[in-house]
């Protein structure tokens, strides 16, 4: 990993009289994770720190160690005041708070998106990494600053959230390197993984009923897909369909699993995924984008027509494909 | 970890001539995992192996490398053979085959479970170790073998699936420092999970429907359970209920789960799970056992009948815990 870029942050961050961390908006794990774990060694070492999360804490990182210290925005900032961005693929995604830190002079930028530009005056940016968390870690290293237990916590969940649980494919050797260390510090991952992941809101799993109850099959079972109403979400009370798609997803001899969601203005979202064929194409040609086997995008409502339009879509693709083998 | 023993297996290993590898009924990751990483490193050594697994192969593990060549039954075994029992507690956990193994003068004991009594004229049983992999890992280190890439899926496999994916409490540093060499051999681990996890057949899906409109709360959303009338489970065509009571469990502010399910005998199996309250007590109470947060029971039939005293009882239980607050 970025070893000079580290030393170089570290001997910036060990000059500053006073700093400032930030997150992006609509918070994940790593987000809040690397946030608290930096701040909160940055803290134990007595140094002035502010720890800012635009968005505020989201429910399932309440637990962590801290969050009662973070807050959601910043006041005038010092010429010498050091701003670390963390987690950020660009400016942009600390939100609203943009205008109060573009133009400072000293923003450092720890980050593994690989779109990352180097928006900082100092980068510490390596889209080896699977999570900031671990970058985080690195640069602890060069601080010469102790792993606490609350520091090894909130870097841990940064770590298991952004791999999905050690099962993406950003999960490198390096990963399981720097988790050991984090257990070794005492962290215990079934505690972590019962607030982040074990607990769900009444209308979220209402929401998992609902979606089922719409599942269909096409395609002789190729082709799976879920359609979510207006109507549904708001009777079960949430808006979050995350991770429901891996219902049809999952299911043996699904090639392509879709789901859509009509949104408040009434058009609709279709999310896409596949276990081999390239569904990128597919979600291109109504003007959307993403992964090979993850994709998105969004097309005029009613649901019904969408639904009708991209079903046939994806039929032929299916086709083609069982015919091109 | 017990050195000692893995040396003492290794030299007994290192001069047989044959040797017999089986696993328990009903296999698990780990078992099927253990059987072909130590099956398969022994035999690229040039060494003559059986694997044997009683019940075959699940679906699920169908991806591993060597599958093919894992072997049902064993024959007439020579006095000089080695059997290696693996992943088993006892040995009746060999099913039928015990009787083919029973009185053997050389049988080596390879596990991790806690109630292992040392049923092997050799054994290495280490509770501290998270799956039995870990313990076929150490050992293939005394054998000085090298790690070849499917020798280090299987034990993956094994070390993902014991731990539920890194997450349950046997979850120590040494898992992850075995996972990150296993993982520098080339594991991808998004692959091994797209098999494991990731892929259940439609029955299944359909039964979480099933059981998700089934759901019922009680105790001002403290308690929650499913009920699975032997119907339900005969139109999904499936028996395989694992898994489905972490639905009620994962609601926000619930607090002891339980899953009921009609068995074709017409008795009802409970499984019990909780946050913080004891429910092996209250599974101790009908008969069962079980841990703190994870125990089951066998109730008399029909359903109805077993959910309304079952329920009484959570009910009570939970009262209790609040007014002992």
């Amino acid at each position: 990993m970025k070893g000079e870029e580290a030393r170089t942050i570290a001997g910036i961050v060990l000059k500053a009289s006073e700093l400032v961390l930030l997150c992006h908006v609509d918070p994940d794990g790593d987000a809040i994770g690397s946030l608290l774990g930096l701040g909160l060694a940055l803290k134990a070492a007595g140094r002035r720190v502010s720890m800012v999360s635009p968005d505020g804490i989201p429910p399932s990182y309440a637990f962590l160690p801290g969050v009662d210290e973070v807050e959601r925005t910043i006041g005038e900032l010092g010429d010498a005041t050091v701003v670390i961005v963390l987690d950020c693929g660009d400016l942009d995604r600390v939100g609203a708070l943009r205008e109060k830190v573009a133009g400072h002079p000293l923003i450092l930028n720890i980050d593994h998106h690989p779109t990352n530009g180097g928006f900082g005056r100092y980068n510490l940016v390596d889209p080896q990494a699977a999570a900031t968390a671990e970058l985080v870690l690195l640069l602890l290293d060069y601080l010469e600053l102790p792993l606490s237990l609350p520091v090894a916590i909130c870097l841990y969940t940064g770590l298991h959230t952004d791999t999905g649980g050690f099962r993406y494919e950003n999960t490198s050797p390096q990963v399981h390197r720097a988790a050991e260390r984090l257990l070794k510090v005492g962290v215990k991952p079934w505690e972590i993984a019962d607030f982040v992941y074990d607990t769900k809101p009444l209308a979220q799993v209402l929401l998992i009923k609902e979606a089922l109850s719409r599942l269909k099959l096409g395609c002789a079972g190729r082709l799976a897909w879920i359609s979510l109403p207006r109507s549904v979400l708001r009777d079960c009370g949430t808006d979050d369909t995350s991770g429901l798609i891996n219902y049809p997803r999952m299911i043996a001899g699904v090639e392509v699993a879709l789901l859509f969601k009509e949104t408040e203005e009434g058009t609709v979202r279709v999310g896409l995924r596949s276990r081999h064929v390239d569904v990128s194409r597919l979600a291109l040609r109504f003007g959307g984008g993403g992964h090979a086997r993850a994709a998105g995008c969004t097309l005029a409502g009613p649901l019904e027509k969408a639904e009708e339009i991209m079903i046939k879509a994806a039929e032929q693709v299916l086709e083609e494909e069982l015919a091109g083998e």
